[in-house]
């Protein structure tokens, strides 16, 4: 067990290093892994793709439902060569695997020039507080259309 | 200035009214904004795509990325139906737009049985108390691959 997961490690980051060398985007690598198997895998591919989300685990997750056919990674355990993002911790609750592995942590990854650490202390401000101002405009509507959502009738609830 | 700001909600609101009712997923629209002008605008289409971060935010961004052809969003206004969630919070720290309005609120997603609220406390726990638990698993080979980074003459940082 402990060896399968320094082996699924490895292929993090050796991904890692694979798009930072093809100039995809930053050092960052992941592998998902279900049943002992990956059946995912993806580097960073931000300046590549000119996509800000294509983060090496948001890409990962996309590709595991993709092949899964289900928007959830129930019995999938996620490996990332570094700490997720607050971006790609998100993306990994809402796919919900049962357990995420990291190598590297945001400090690190705030070392080599990354907003990790950053992105972490600002999701913590209040709204006006923060770098990108986040300014709330009450309406009635946007309310409203979540209470037809409670009682739709053939919603997919995920 | 505040009525285009209404205009550009009430678009965002229609787009989470529409890819509700189409199936799409869940009741959440965003418009992102340059120079007055709407240059992206997507619905949440999680269930539709089988994509748990197609979430209207992150679509609205890699929309608005694909436009502009670059990974920055400066210079932009992004319009959200709601408070965007952890994900999409990070995916805008990444994209750096200039700032952004939300309607809805986290705790009225959450009344709507969103878990964004749940997500926003869990990011803040310790990484062995969280519902999914996030294991570290030190490597001196992931530390290594940032150090090239570092020394990388022909990085494009983001």
């Amino acid at each position: 067990m402990r060896d399968a997961r320094k082996k699924f490690m490895r292929a993090a980051i050796r991904l890692a290093r694979k798009g930072m060398n093809k100039n995809s985007g930053g050092p960052f690598g992941c592998v998902i892994v279900k049943d002992g198997k990956v059946i995912a895998r993806a580097h960073n591919a931000v300046t590549d793709l000119n996509d800000p989300t294509a983060h090496a685990e948001v890409v990962a997750i996309r590709k595991a439902c993709k092949k899964l056919k289900t928007f959830q990674l129930t019995g999938c355990e996620i490996y990332a060569s570094c700490e997720p993002c607050p971006m790609c911790f998100g993306a990994i609750y809402w796919a919900r695997p049962d357990k995420v592995f990291f190598a590297a942590t945001r400090e690190d990854a705030a070392q080599a020039g990354f907003d990790d650490d950053f992105i972490y202390h600002e999701i913590d401000l209040t709204h006006a507080a923060r770098k990108i101002p986040f300014e709330a405009m009450q309406s009635k509507e946007a309310v409203t259309v979540f209470d037809e959502w409670k009682i739709k009738p053939d919603k997919s609830v995920y």
